[in-house]
């Protein structure tokens, strides 16, 4: 018989598709989703764009570009990340990607070799998970706490783990942990990676949803050795569907990418690259993220009121101060996945904490709530039935 | 220091680099490219269509979507499969991709262990080469004759080469070659990857672009095995820039590569995938399809007379039936680099034959033209400049 690949088989069907394929289905409240608000996307202006490009350039939009991305949007990136996080030094370039999961894939297929090890926070998120284990790489998970990784958990890790190439970490609106590592936490990670010289894949896809607390420099910013690759994404403030993101790195990085992306899939759709650089070009993208944060402190607020209201006798939680999760933990030991499962009757959908876990088998006493996805309305009533459970 | 993945340190700098960098510049007449002529890309149906998407379903267009596609632009792709190529039973199904090169990555990433053999045509298409070599796959080429593959040197091969997982053709209109392989031989090709337990890649970028002769039936039509992976795009007859393409193969596999897609980029641009369906609903698709033919039909007659005119001394070469490209073969031994870089000193690029050869440093007396890229005018120019280089 024919038989697949090694590093595809090993990713086997996840426990918890029978909830997420629950996601489309408009009668259920999609707590588990991870879809940024509509409200967040820029329509109309998009259109207005669309239609100039069609008018003024289609050749460029619509020919073949090259693998490196268009290049005004690069350089609208790079601006972007040097006013607003202080990234991108002059040994730095920038790669425009499909959406920030392709950044995730292809770092993973330039650093790691088969068996290697990628050492994550415990919890993570599944989409880097997933893509790590289809390149047969291990997967060791440092535990999450309030204020980023348990640091002696992964000094430990560092010492014993066999081939550990990469750090892969979300210090920022962590997703689903939904904490923000400290600028103490991040100073130590960063020491730890240079002394045992490991690559970080600082992975900062909701780096522009801060809607609490004060801005802590990016692990990025502190790069004096290009050890930081960095990746984000255009999907939470422009559009998730049209896939652009992009990946800032050491030059020496970005030429590795670029020749993975060229056999990927040659490049990134022209188009709205274009668009994006335009939007860039013509709109205040100040104003136009300050209304999302505005969008998502709102929701969030609906949300945590909701916890306060109806969960504070079985659950805790910490609040977020930007992305699109919060993380609560049952204060007594529980079935999770029973609980999603009885959730999901009451036409509520949650995401058990086992299927963030490095190791799937890790038990966890958690689940996963997004507040993005759902209306006002249907975080109100849904909170309120997931008290019921 | 900081090491790289093998599979990427092994993907070189090409030594043709040099030559298709001068491929954008405007005063070098691009016989070195591959890009469809612009005339190819309904950009008016495009822009009305795009009009219509803002209007009617931005939220479809704009958010996430699944990985396997967009489900009518699935059906319309089944639907012309099977109507034009008769392709696809009720064991097959469609994923669309991020173009074609997409379709070939993921492929062999889901069939293709490290060290696994993957049987090739000689001369074969760069793009997939170097996708099968960033996952550290061994290539061995087999001598692409007039009318297909050497089938006693792919027999020995099939016989001899360890762990032989799959075979990549391009049966129609090869690239760089331009030939098309007899029924016959495409006959003999099919029983030998079933004797030898094989799977077969089937690369059709150019299906649609049939402007002399008659069809031939594709091996995925001859397929009742389920071992043959069809792999098709849009990039010539809709627009390369916005990177659609599409595979249909065997359930089994298709439900592989969505899995490998989701940990790739998640899905593929929606708005675009949306924009193609709608096209097929609204406008006469074989219409466009005979205006595209049409146009190539008279680009390749003006090529090859050329050919005759200034090149019927030192080259001969077969005519295409379809395509983009003529593979010219000197009659005596000759230094092509050398003669390539003599070419471009006089403004014209070409690329020497030894590109794209399975082993880089086998020898090759040919090169290969592109003539949907240039004008008519350069068409006519540069292969004047080419008899006197």
């Amino acid at each position: 018989m024919h038989t697949f690949s090694e590093r595809i088989s090993s990713l086997k069907a996840s426990a918890i598709r029978e909830i997420l394929k629950h996601t489309s289905n408009p009668e259920i409240i999609p707590f588990a989703a991870g879809n940024p608000a509509i409200e967040s996307f820029p329509v109309e202006e998009m259109a207005k764009i669309s239609a100039e490009i069609y008018r003024d350039m289609p050749v460029a939009a619509l020919q073949y570009g090259i693998s490196e991305g268009y290049t005004p949007l690069r350089d609208n990136t790079k601006a972007r990340l040097k006013e607003k996080f202080n990234i991108g030094g002059e040994n730095d370039d920038v790669i425009i990607v499909s959406g920030g999961q392709q950044g995730i894939e292809l770092t993973c297929k330039v650093i790691c070799n088969e068996k290697d090890t990628i050492i994550c926070e415990n919890p993570s998120f599944i989409g880097a998970l997933n893509a790590f284990r289809s390149y047969n790489v291990n997967l060791f998970g440092v535990s999450l706490q309030e204020d980023g990784l348990d640091i002696e958990m992964l000094e430990n890790a560092l010492k014993t783990q066999k081939n550990a190439k990469m750090l892969y970490l979300i210090p920022t609106f962590q997703n689903p942990g939904g904490v923000t590592a400290s600028l103490e936490k991040r100073k130590a990670v960063y020491s730890l990676a240079v002394k045992y010289n490991c690559f970080i894949l600082e992975d900062n896809p909701y780096a522009e949803l801060r809607f609490g607390g004060e801005d802590i420099p990016t692990l990025k910013s502190m790069d004096t050795e290009g050890i930081v690759i960095y990746c984000g994404s255009y999907s939470k403030v422009m559009s998730a569907g049209i896939r652009i993101g992009f990946v800032c790195a050491n030059k020496d990085v970005i030429s590795k990418l670029v020749v993975a992306k060229q056999v990927s899939d040659v490049h990134t759709n022209n188009f709205f690259q274009i668009l994006i650089s335009k939007y860039f070009e013509q709109y205040d993208f100040d104003l136009h993220i300050k209304k999302i944060q505005e969008l998502y402190r709102n929701k969030c607020k609906l949300m945590t009121d909701g916890l306060d209201k109806y969960m504070a006798d079985k659950t805790t939680y910490a609040t977020p101060d930007g992305g699109l999760f919060i993380w609560c933990t049952f204060k007594e030991k529980t079935d999770v996945f029973e609980y999603a499962k009885k959730a999901l009757e009451k036409k509520t959908a949650i995401v058990p904490g086992f299927a963030f876990m490095a190791n799937e088998n890790d038990y966890c006493n958690s689940f996963r709530l997004n507040f993005s996805t759902p209306t006002d309305e249907q975080i109100i009533n849904g909170i309120k039935l997931l008290g019921e459970v």
